[in-house]
This record gives C-alpha cells, structure tokens and sequence, in this order.
C-alpha cells in the first residue's frame, strides 16, 4: 500500500487549502492541462469524456422536447453585436477582438461570440415570417470566448464549452413557459445526472443577463460552503426582435414582433461535480456522467484463471455498465489509487479465493464500503449499486447543503454568518438596489436567487429594515 | 401535382448552372443560411442533423481503434504558430488574428486555429515523457478558421466544422501504419456512410499539407466532373516533435523524438454528398446520415382510419429506421416535393385503398421507382430496401466516376481531354514540380493523386515526355 499512501498524499488536503486541492484534483485526476494561451485550458480525454456523457444525457432532454441543433458562426460583426443595447454594454468590454485577417486589416472588427443571441435573432429575421413558422426551438453545442481576467479551470476561462438555447414564440406566455421548463430540465438534470442538489430561482435585476427581462438560475453550494450558479435560463420578452426586426404575421394577418428566450450550462458543470463529490482522495463522480463506472482489478492475476476470470466479468458487466478491466502490470495498491483518483464509482476485486467462493468484492468509491456479490448475480446488483451510488451522492450532498444554509434576520446577523459560516444565507429583502450593494460591500454576500419555493422568515428587509417583499439566497460565489 | 410542379422548377437545373444549382439545393433543403459574417455560414437543423449523423459514425470507427476525444484552445499565440518553420508559412497568410482582449491591446496576438497540430505538440511535450506514454492516439471535434477570398457553402468557408486527430508514436513505422489506417477508415466511411467512392492514394510535395512529410487523401468525383479532396491524413516524421522539443526515454533509457501524424475531414463532407447524388428535385441522402430515412405520407387522410394506420406504421418502423410521419395539412403533392428536395430516401403512402389491401407504396427517392409492400412485412422490407438503396447509390456514382476518368498519354491529349470531357484525367509523371506546374499553366489541371492502386499506362510523363515513375490522377478541383 505503500504506493497507494504516494498518491493519496499527493493531492493537497481540503482543509488545508481548498483553492489548491481543487486544481490538484483537475491536475492529477488528468482532467485538464494548462495551455500556451493564458486563461485557457485543454481538457483531456478522461475530463473530455465526462463532458461528452453531460452533452449525451441533456442533449436526449432537448431533443425529446422537441429542440433541435444548429451551428451559428463564432464571429459576430461589432455593428451586429451593438443593435441591443444593454446586451453590448454587459458583453463588450470582455470580448476578443478579431481585427485582421491573414496580413489585410478587416474593415469591420468581429468578436469572438461571447453568446449568441445577436447571431440568432440575425437568423430569425431572414427565417421566420408567418405564424406558422413559430415556435423556433434551437440549441448549439460551441465553444465561447469571454476576456475575464483571473480563470480557473472550468469555473472560468476565457474560452469555454457549453450548449445555448435559443427559441422564438408567438406569445410571450409560450417564451415565459420555456424559460421555466428549461429551467427545470437544468435542475432535474443536476440531480439525476450530477447527484447535485440545486435552488431554482430567479436573479434580481441587478444579477440578470444583459439583455434580458427576467433571468433563471439553479444555484449548487460546494463543498467550502461557495455558491456556483449551475445554469440559466433567460426571457428576453420581445425586447431583441425589436431590436433585430424581427416580425411575423400572426393568424389575424397583423405584423407583430415574437418572444425570445436563451438558456445555457457550461463545463462549469464539471468544476460543480468536483466541489460537490470530490474528498482528500481525489474526484468522486456520479455514476451517469463517469467515463468508467466499474474498473475491475484482478488481484494476484499471476494465478491461474484470475485473469480469464476478470475478462469474463469485464464482458459481462459491459452489457450492463461502462466497465474496465485494468490489467497491467502495476500493483493493486497503485491501481486503487489511480482509480480513486479518478473518481470511478465502484471497484470490482477478485482473486483466487473469491472465484473458489464464486464471489468478487465491489468497493464504493465515496465510503470504501465492502460489499460481497456472488458473480452469478453481478448483472442485477450491479446497476443496483450504481442507483444507490448515485442516491447516497445526492443525499450526502444534500444533507450538506442543508446543514451549510442559515437564516440571517438583520445585518449584524448577516455579517457574522458571512464572515464565520460558510454557506447558503436566506434573509428577506425589501427588493431595493442599494441594500443588494451595501450587503456586497459590508458582508461580501451576493444575492443568489429569489427561490420559486418562498418561505416568510420574517417581515423586514435585513439590511435596511423596511418592509420586505422577497426571501432571497445569498452568498459568497465563484 | 402543380405544387409540387411548382417547387421542382424553383431550382436552376444542373446542366443550367450547376455552381447555381449547388446553392439552390443548399438554401431549399434548408442546410444552411447565409450569416452576417462574410464568408461564413449558418447550418440549420436539417443540415446539422446531417452532420450529426457523419460525427456520430465516424466517432464511433476512431473509438474502436482506440482514440480519445480532447479539447484544445482555439486560439494559438503567434509565437507557438512559429515554431515549425514550413507550417507558420502554409498557414499564417490565411489566419485571423485576435488583437484585444475587451479594450486592452494583447502583449502577443492570437492566431484563431486553422489546425491544431502546434498546440497539441505543446501539450504532448508536456504528458509524454517515457515509452509508456505512448502511442497518443487523440482526436477532436470543433471549428477552425482560414481567411479564403472565395467561399462556397460546405466546400470553402472562412470557419467550418471539422475532425482533427492527432497521435504521437514511438516509431516512424508505427506512425506510417496509424496514417495509412486512418486513410482507410476515410475511405471506408465514404463509401459506407455516404455511398461515396473515393481514389485512394498520396499527395505530391507540390499538394502536401504544411509541414509534413507525407499527405494522404481521398479524392472524390462529383457530378459536374470536378475532383474534391475528401479526407487528409499527415504523417509529419519526427519534425514537429524536434521543433517543440517532444521527447521520450525509450526502452533503453534513450531520449528520442517520437513520430506524430494527424488526419481530418470536414463539414465539406456535406458538399461532397450533395454533388455526388443530388438531381433536378433536390438533394438525394444515403440512408446512414439521412435525417429522416423514410416519410410516411398519408393519402386520403380525412378518410377513416388512414391517420391511424399512418402512426401505427410510423411507430412499427421507429424500431428499425428514422422515420416521420408528415400529417399536415398540406397536400400530398407538396409533401412529395418537399421530401425529394430534402433528398429523403424512402417515401412511404398509405391511403384507403392500401390499407384494404394491406399495402403500402414505398418510392424511392433516386428514381421514383414504386415497390408494393405488404404492411406485415414492413419492419424487414424497409432495412432491406434502405440497404438496396444505399448499393444503388453507390453504384451509380462508381459508375459515373468510371466513365468520367480519362487516360491521356501526351499533353496534347491531356489539353483535350481537360478542355472538354470533365472528370478525372489518368497520366504517367516523371515525379519533376516543373511537370506540375506546366500542367497546371497549359491544361488548368491539379495533380490529385499519386493512387495506391498504381496501372501502368505508358512509359513516358505526359508532359515532358521523359522517363515516368507514377500514374496520377489529375483534375480540376473546387
């Protein structure tokens, strides 16, 4: 086990400084490397992996929504990116410019897409002309590019992956039940894919899209008690096709402007599933989004049958499960590290005395539990142990959340839990600006969301103390 | 029938026009739309389901031989496109070149990637260090830009989609196998997915992509005659590996450079289809990347039953196809029109008269052809059909490639022959980049290929009448 301690060791501990186990983990778990480009990452294939089985699993929910895939250009010409004001002045000052083509200067700057809604509507207006071309339920799957100035790994870099919704109505009513079903298909997708629990909301204006009426969000509590705004869903009224021109004629033969909705997640989802799951040993994935779900490792596999034993499992079980039979020469103890690292749900042992036995020993990943399971009956328990894998994940997780959120009454008692307890702090508020910024600038708090589930905690607004109207989430975020 | 009438002459005929044919059927079957970015394109739904499809299969062939998916930056400092010397100057005339970031000026421009050979290298010297490292065997899919003066939707846009693999091998000979065997995966989804038949073979120095040391390609004939470049594979020797400084210990504790190769296909792949099978009515799919495999028209629909019947068969062959039913309140008739434009292979009408027999009418999409099939025999009949229909494709593009390939002995034949019988041109070269480039001047011919397959046809190059030591194909080329 000596090997296996090496690496155990490797990764700095949680507690000690949880900024750098993050990025251990990313390292060492070979999720990503850095790249030439400052602010940019390379993610590599086990990382790449795990998003390619986040894009099979919320791709099948847009499509059996009745969405469909498109691919817009990445540049956006400075003059299209400028006819919806409030979206030019949130996106402009941190996109790359495009300015030269080969050795000729262009004669209109392009950007780099930020997001897409310019390009969209652009498209609508040539696209959409009668009623009957509504509803547009559109999705791209890209990369964006967004200047900030300090990045880390999935939680922000200056070129990201991620999928934009994009849809058009008739009626604003239609684009309002969007927003709130893709909000939805975000949260479900959270916990059922992520084993993450999540708050469904609304931001204020203050934290809204530029650009939008109203925003949606899920908002996720990691691990050190941060928030991480998981996904959004955006309703823009018909506020871009004004802007763009864009019009249809409706049944009764009148021009009239549709409405607009976008919606979006990130591999920032990535980072979200590391700050949830991932202990001192490394990354602890939920089982629909992990690259491998069973690695098998055949102990004292020099024995006659071990190996052809652990082959035979490995075909059963590839039936059933994404499973590996790690069969090199390193020791077990290095293979229960590397595969610990890397966050694989269960561990399959079996050696001489277990095929005598006709058993193997399966080992979770998140508590090391040992549980023996005759070979004749791996196909059934096996996904039985990845399903209550995944629930003990989202409860675990869940209990967390639960026991990291606080309820602060006036602002004394905000700025105490702000500067002692990590974690979620719902407060009520009175649904003015100046107290969502004096909170920011005397507790370090942002406000989270306005939760569809309100719940009355009190009459008065905790900063200013006037009559309250809303229970918010509030927080310290990434 | 005055609709469908109608629909079939609102695109120019083949034999008119055919550049103005080819962007007819792009904008009808609604593959794309034409976008605010000069020279870049829109892919709408249908047109991206297409290409969906092509990454699906393809995915799948460069996982069973091992690859891994990645993601790299898309931007390249302009200091790490440098590095190899004959790349930086393939390339650098025709990047775009990212100058701010928000208001600021960047210290270093960033080029955005035409490929992505230098920023896999600058990851590869970072991962691989021993024997054991190796092979790398990675792959991506994302958008590359290269700043053309001309565009043409598929064929040659300022950004398209595309494959990049990348690997890295401990030996020259390892790398040569991994080229060639990419070429062949190349080869065999042409003619596989998209009943495509390709010349394989190798690319002159003169053709050779930047920076390496051998290129492979797959050269396609299209309808009017003129040749397409369909699939690439490099092998680039120790060359990149030296210039970034990739290097490993070997077996006997050595440190050397290993030998690297990358391979690509494109959203070209598209044009290539269109070109290949299309007619008069519109685009002509093979079934492996048709959106819809088979459209169920109900005839009569008003009459009782016939809807029912419709689903019933709709849901039938949901197990077997990709099918849709189209119960709108259009006509049959527009319904005809519009899925032969869409290029649908299989049409599928029921109306009150089958249904009392117990039968429906299959059309095929290439030629009409209508084929009785009794309704209990559906789910075995269509694959069978779609299988047939996919051979026929095959053979009629094999076919015409045939008749269109010409031999020429001498440049007076050579000038004929380009003059006036478009296709591919079979000559014996003496191997000399003048020979080429007289070619070019006086006939308006490329050389496309060195072929595998080498025939013997004369002893003499076809230009300068010295002693010959190949056969090429030579064409004119989009």
């Amino acid at each position: 086990m000596a090997k296996q301690e090496k690496l155990v060791k490797a990764i700095t501990s949680m507690d000690e400084d949880f900024a750098k186990w993050y990025t251990d983990v990313c390292i060492k778990a070979e999720l990503i490397d850095y790249a030439s480009v400052k602010g940019c990452m390379i993610i590599r294939p086990y990382g790449y992996a795990i998003w390619e089985n986040i894009q099979h699993i919320m791709d099948g929910m847009f499509k059996e929504l009745g969405h469909e895939n498109v691919y817009m250009p990445m540049f956006i010409p400075e003059s299209l990116l400028q006819k919806e004001k409030d979206h030019v002045e949130g996106f402009a000052p941190e996109v790359a410019w495009v300015t030269h083509g080969g050795a000729e200067e262009l004669e209109e700057r392009l950007c780099v897409r930020p997001t897409s809604e310019t390009l969209f509507c652009d498209h609508f207006k040539n696209i959409v002309h009668s009623y009957r071309d509504l509803p547009k339920l559109y999705n791209q799957w890209c990369s964006v590019v967004r200047w900030e100035k300090t990045t880390r790994p999935f939680l922000r870099s200056r070129e990201f992956l991620w999928q934009e919704g994009h849809t058009l109505h008739a009626t604003a009513e239609e684009a309002r039940q969007e927003t709130e079903q893709m909000l939805n298909v975000y949260a479900r997708f959270a916990q059922e894919a992520l084993a993450m629990p999540v708050v469904k909301g609304q931001k204020t204006d203050k934290e809204k899209f530029a650009g939008a009426e109203a925003t949606y969000t899920i908002e996720a509590l990691m691990h050190d008690g941060k928030a991480l705004q998981s996904g959004t869903s955006h309703y823009f009224g018909d506020g871009f096709s004004r802007a763009f021109e864009v019009q249809y004629t409706d049944k009764d033969n009148q021009l009239v402007h549709p409405h607009q909705t976008s919606w979006g997640t990130t591999t920032r989802l990535i980072g979200a599933v590391i700050m949830t799951h991932g202990d001192d040993n490394g990354l602890v994935l939920p089982p629909a989004i992990a690259p491998i779900q069973v690695v098998i490792v055949p102990i004292a596999s020099h024995k006659e049958g071990v190996v052809e034993k652990a082959t035979e499992i490995c075909n059963t079980l590839k039936k059933v499960c994404r499973v590996k039979l790690d069969n090199s020469d390193q020791t077990p103890g290095w293979k229960f590290a590397e595969y610990e690292m890397k966050g694989v749900p269960l561990r399959l042992e079996i050696g001489p005395r277990d095929i005598e036995n006709n058993q193997c020993v399966v080992v979770r990943r998140d508590n090391r539990e040992k549980i023996f399971v005759n070979l004749d009956e791996l196909e059934i328990r096996i996904p039985e142990i990845l399903a209550e894998y995944h629930d003990a994940l989202y409860n675990k997780a869940l209990q967390r959340r639960e026991t990291m959120t606080y309820d602060a009454k006036n602002l004394d008692e905000m700025k105490e839990i702000a500067d002692n307890k990590p974690g979620f702090i719902r407060a009520m508020w009175c649904g003015d600006r100046e107290c969502e910024d004096k909170l920011k600038e005397v507790a370090g708090v942002t406000s989270r969301c306005i939760p569809f589930e309100q719940e009355h905690i009190g009459d008065t607004c905790v900063c200013c103390g006037k009559k309250a109207t809303k229970m918010l989430y509030w927080g310290k975020a990434y």
